[in-house]
């Protein structure tokens, strides 16, 4: 497809007419409430006004505030609804374009609008996905020579996150206070965390629910995701430190989870699909997929200190180093039978790459604070300062267009005293 | 209060007039949505009609499938609702009593009704709060001398659980299947769960929400409670043992958690407050609350085998054995900012007490499957067998009468081939 639309689409714009992602929004200073969108180049598209005007088939996001009940209705649907979008909104479709008052009422600014949480999260997973992440956190942790643990490669580690605290991106993260303790300290004391972090992470929005007592196998399973937001899975490595054995990260994660606001389809993702890393030892039979792919998502992490203006890259990475890809992952999950609902979030884990730029949170660029990164300013980090902006951005190239996510970004908030 | 209800309340029920606890239900047969109940002695009384009848308060019930509208309301509405309640089903109230029409439409035989899970969970945590239990698991597992971790002593250990798969006690439970590994194998395999196991445990119901980045303070921690239920906590130990390092606890627990059905009010447990066990070292200051206690609930875990008629009771442990209050969950869970919901589950950990007849698992009960065991049928046991119901009850007991929790009880179906 490369057909464009009659609404302005800037050069490197993540949001061409192929894209249509899906969102939540509602326009400042109106009473309105929160309703489904879409968006195209700058301009976003309320869905549940176009529903109304019987452009679209079907009841999906009249009075929803959520994408949840667009979204359990099925693939088909959604197929239906993107393509449908791409119709009213491509060049040659007069329908809208040459409806000044249509227009004016479905379309608004995106400097208009004020984006939502898509999805009500029932529960939120996060995984441990990435070879090069665990390898990292192994060699600083335990020890280099069994960097991995002896279960990495047989499964897609993960555990249950906090889905209250998972929020929209551009909302301020407070920095957390907690239990700290030094090596040489014999007993912990509460303070605000010192060693807070941010991780690079995509996550899915599953699409479909499996009843309790039954799995999906891995090849069901890629009709069971909805689509794909960038994570920033905040993250206070010296509370963690000290709380998470045995039974995992709990308020070392909890504060906050940024997500951002636009889920891209899969559909939307397929040109971009590519093959995941080669599997040795060879997974179990129901971690073993007829087809093994995964997407091409260029990531990018940008530190922005407070007063500057001009942020640095302080990591690349891309989608595709995940060791063990999406579908094996709802697979893993619901191995046991656990049921997942339409709008949980499941996570990758911390995306790092194989060379030290690659690599995606701060613990694992500065070496646990050994290495400081030089910004731009000429400031040096270990770890995130109060009221440092960081921001995570992803998209797919290919033949001159972007199929992107915009970004996820956060600005750290001194702790309460 | 020592008054009397004209309804029956059966020698050593749960539910006196004393306890006014609250559920959901529908009546078996009927179409009408599931709606609020509470209970006294085996009837169940339908609240939502108690409030189209003018006789309760507010507009907390009409329209609504679970509590979570109910305890949002706040502690001040759950007292006036709980003492109208009181005063309506008192002996000497003839509004109800007499009214033989208005008596039939709101108060239904508990044999004639389906109990449904009471609230909207949006999050279910897990801590580890019993130090016989930790104590036990630390000594099978790990190092008899230093069974306790470190971190244990000065914080609740706590993880995030799964919410989806909380379900109301009577629902059956199906073994899961996943990875297993034995310790002289050198890959992991894929085959159901051969070491099934429950755990007793009581959990709290959040009342009151604190915004994101805020914390409770352990003094302000019990008005965000509602109430407590049964839980029991399924675990599969092998597939847990495998995966938990060192993310936690996932696919060792997420086939289910099962509640009670009635949400039994703090003001309720009110007569039944007892100390808790004295901590040393004193906790951090945020910890120390102006008044420890906890309640005396005394559990009981029954078993009981297919074709059988007669259950076992193979464990006796008391809630007031845990470490942890639940203040101080609480407290320490909202430390770092991390936002509670109404409706959230926080669930104690497994309770066991000094004994090896107060263990409240398997694990502990049969040491790790070492010590089996004897049914009253003459089998034995060191984990649960396909098709035994495990129960769990709980209750306090007081000058000749009972505050109970009635029971959380699920039956284990067989792994799917």
């Amino acid at each position: 497809m490369s057909s464009r639309s009659f609404l302005l689409v800037p050069a490197g714009s993540h949001f061409p007419l192929e894209n249509i992602p899906f969102g939540v929004f509602s326009v400042q200073g109106e009473s309105s409430p929160p309703r489904g969108a879409t968006r195209i180049g700058d301009t976003v598209i309320d869905l549940a006004a176009l529903e109304q005007e019987g452009l679209l088939p079907g009841d999906s996001f009249r009075n929803a505030t959520t994408l949840n009940r667009f979204i359990e209705r099925g693939r088909a649907h959604w197929r239906e609804i993107r393509k449908t979008l791409q119709q009213l909104f491509s060049a040659e479709n007069e329908r809208i374009r040459d409806n000044t008052e249509l227009c004016a009422r479905v379309c608004h600014d995106l400097s208009q609008v004020e984006l939502h949480l898509p999805v009500t999260i029932g529960d939120y997973t996060d995984f441990y996905s990435s070879r090069e992440h665990a390898t990292n956190v192994g060699t600083m942790f335990r020890d280099p020579e069994n960097a991995l643990l002896p279960n990495w490669l047989h499964l897609p580690v993960g555990y249950n996150g906090r889905a209250s605290s998972v929020v929209v991106s551009g909302t301020d993260v407070r920095r957390p206070s907690g239990q700290l303790k030094g090596d040489r300290e014999s007993a912990p004391h509460f303070a605000p965390s010192r060693l807070f972090d941010f991780e690079i992470e995509m996550g899915c929005i599953i699409g479909k629910e499996n009843p309790l007592g039954e799995s999906l196998s891995v090849d069901e399973a890629v009709d069971a995701i909805f689509g794909m937001v960038l994570v920033n899975d905040w993250s206070a490595r010296d509370i963690q430190k000290w709380e998470y054995v045995p039974l995992g990260p709990f308020l070392g994660k909890s504060m906050a989870t940024s997500i951002s606001p636009w889920i891209v389809t899969l559909d939307a993702l397929e040109p971009f699909r590519t093959e995941c890393p080669k599997q040795d030892p060879t997974p179990l039979p129901y971690l073993q997929p007829r087809e093994h792919w995964t997407y091409d998502i260029e990531l990018e992490a940008h530190l922005l200190p407070e007063g500057e203006t001009q942020q640095t890259v302080i990591a690349k990475t891309n989608f595709r180093y995940l060791y063990w890809s999406i579908m094996q992952q709802v697979a893993h999950h619901t191995s046991n039978g656990c049921n997942l609902r339409v709008g949980d979030l499941l996570a990758s884990g911390t995306i790092s790459g194989p060379e030290p730029g690659s690599y995606g949170s701060l613990l694992e660029l500065s070496w646990k604070g050994t290495k400081p990164l030089t910004l731009h300013s000429g400031e040096t980090r270990t770890f995130l300062q109060d009221y440092d902006r960081l921001t995570i951005t992803g998209f797919c190239s290919g033949e001159g267009t972007r199929i992107g996510f915009g970004e996820v970004s956060g600005r750290v908030l001194p702790a309460h005293p």
